[in-house]
Order: structure tokens, then C-alpha cells, then sequence
């Protein structure tokens, strides 16, 4: 069991929204859409799918990262906290 | 006409991939995958559209932008800079 | 001469504020001010530095990209417009 | 105490690095450097202020938010978490 498993219908409902935001841009391109307006689309793509990974790792921080910390297991949940460190940095750099 | 539409076919391309990657997450949400790897995927969707947005936005400023430049219409010219630099501005922050 | 001289007076004021959120942000984590409260400073900085880069872009394809293509240099203008691009990717990516 | 406070020093000089890069786009700036040159540095910047950020969360999370956890008070820890997340929300959006 994960973290997001008691919220898995809602992530799984917000990435068939994304999916079809992607098809939609897909659809603007192929009718030769306005640039900007394609270029709108991706932005509102883009801080959706990064909510997703917020959210994700928010309910990751708080049971998988908690319990290394609630068994007491220093090391574990250190080693927990930069594994989770390193996927921010890529989620603020992509 | 559009600026992208000469590469209309390899930006329909990639985001049928990034729409296939949106799916390959909804599986793995779906499987319980683990949260850091689901992390990793979104950084790498994230990547790859943000890459469209920059490519068609490159486009956008080599057809239109220019078009007005090479016009001698400074006002237009100017106006069309500012819409582009709203929307880097948009995904700069997104 | 650059695009931006003429606003030479409200950039350096930007940075020069910037400076001092800095150094602000040297006086917090000496006073052992609360993470979080850093944090916030810390993405204001960004914001603001960010929002500079924007609009040095801005005035830059206003006048040396703009240039190449009123002098009819094709070749000029799309190399000019493909550097630029790069530099927003590295924005973006940062 | 904070969770930082072991590498202040270290969190000091890297801030006061970032000052004195500040400093050096106001003279670039002055002295008409190339705006793609500018906006490089600016670039360089943003990584650097980001990282710093990026190092304080994972000491305030293997901090703060992990004593929390190991004094069994769960309502306190998530609520800690909940906070840490939007200082991340903030940072992406940056």
C-alpha cells in the first residue's frame, strides 16, 4: 500500500483530465491554432501535472517518510527525506 | 498558416508520447507503483512539454514576430513581442 | 548601445532590491529564523530575479532579434531568435 | 535551534556568493553587457538561490517535521508536511 492509495481515484481522475488536455493540444495543432494559445494550454498542462507530483508527494512525506521516523529508524527516514529532496529538485528544474 | 505548422508532424509525435507517458502514470498509480518512481515520470512529462511550448515559441517568434518586423510595422511588431513575453512568463511559473 | 538602456535606472533599482533581499535572507538564517519563513523569501528572490531575466528578454527581441529582421537578414534574425530561445530554456529549466 | 543550524556557515557563504553574483549583473548591467550574457547569469542565480532553498526544506523536514513524527503527535507532523508543501508549491511555481 502507498501513501496515495486512498486518494487513487481522485490522482487517477486529475491524469484522464491531463490526458485529454494533451489530445486537445494535439486537435489545436493539427486545426494550426493560434501559437499562444497552444502555448496557453501547455502552461495550464504543466501546473497541472506538477500539482499531481505535489500531491503526491505530500501523502509520500507523510506515511512512507513518517513511519521510517514513528519505527525510529533515523537513518531510514534520512535516507527517506533525500530521496525525496532529489525528486523535488527535478520536479523545480524540468 | 501557422509558424509550426512545417513541423506539425513531429510535434503531433511527441505529444502522442507525452500522451502515452500521461497513461504509463495512470498505470502505475494504478499498480501502486512506488512515489518517488511516479515523481520521476512526471518530471519527465514535464520536460517534454515544456520542450513543445519552447519549440513552438521559437517558431511563433521566427513566422509571426518577424512578419511584422520585416513589415515595418514597429507597433504590431512590439504588441506581438509582448503577447510571447506573457506567455514565457506564463511558463516560467507554471 | 542595448535594448534595455533606456531602463537601465529601474533594472539596476530591481537589483539592487534584490541585493538586499539577499542579504536579508543572510540575516534571517544568522538569527535562526524559521525554514518555512526563509523558504517564502526565497521564492520571492526567485520571482523577482526571474521577472528581470523576462524583461531583459523582452527588450532584447524588441530591439537586437527586431533589428536582423528589419535589415532583412534572414539568417541573422533566426540565429538571434534561436540563441534567445536557449536562454529561456535555461530559464525555465532553473 | 534549527534544523539548518549545523551548516549556517555553510548556507552563509554560499548566500553571500549569490550577493556578490547579484552585484556583478548590476555592473554587467552598467557597463552594457550583452543581454543573452545577462540573462545566463541570471540563470545561474536562479539555480543557486533554488538549491539553497532545495537544502534548507530537507533539513527542516529531517527536522522540524520528523520530531514531530518521532513524538508520536501525527495531527502536528501532517500538519508540518501539509506546511513544507506549500513552500515546495511555492518554489515550483517561482
Amino acid at each position: 500500500m502507498r501513501g496515495y492509495t486512498m486518494e487513487k481515484d481522485d490522482y487517477l481522475k486529475r491524469l484522464r483530465r491531463i490526458e485529454g488536455q494533451v489530445r486537445g493540444i494535439q486537435r489545436m495543432i493539427d486545426e494550426d491554432a493560434y501559437c499562444i494559445d497552444v502555448l496557453t494550454q501547455i502552461s495550464a498542462i504543466t501546473k497541472a501535472i506538477s500539482s499531481v507530483g505535489i500531491g503526491l508527494l505530500e501523502e509520500h512525506v507523510n506515511h512512507c517518510v513518517m513511519e521510517a521516523a514513528r519505527n525510529g529508524d533515523d537513518e531510514a527516514a534520512r535516507e527517506k527525506v533525500a530521496e525525496a529532496t532529489r525528486a523535488i529538485e527535478r520536479l523545480v528544474r524540468s
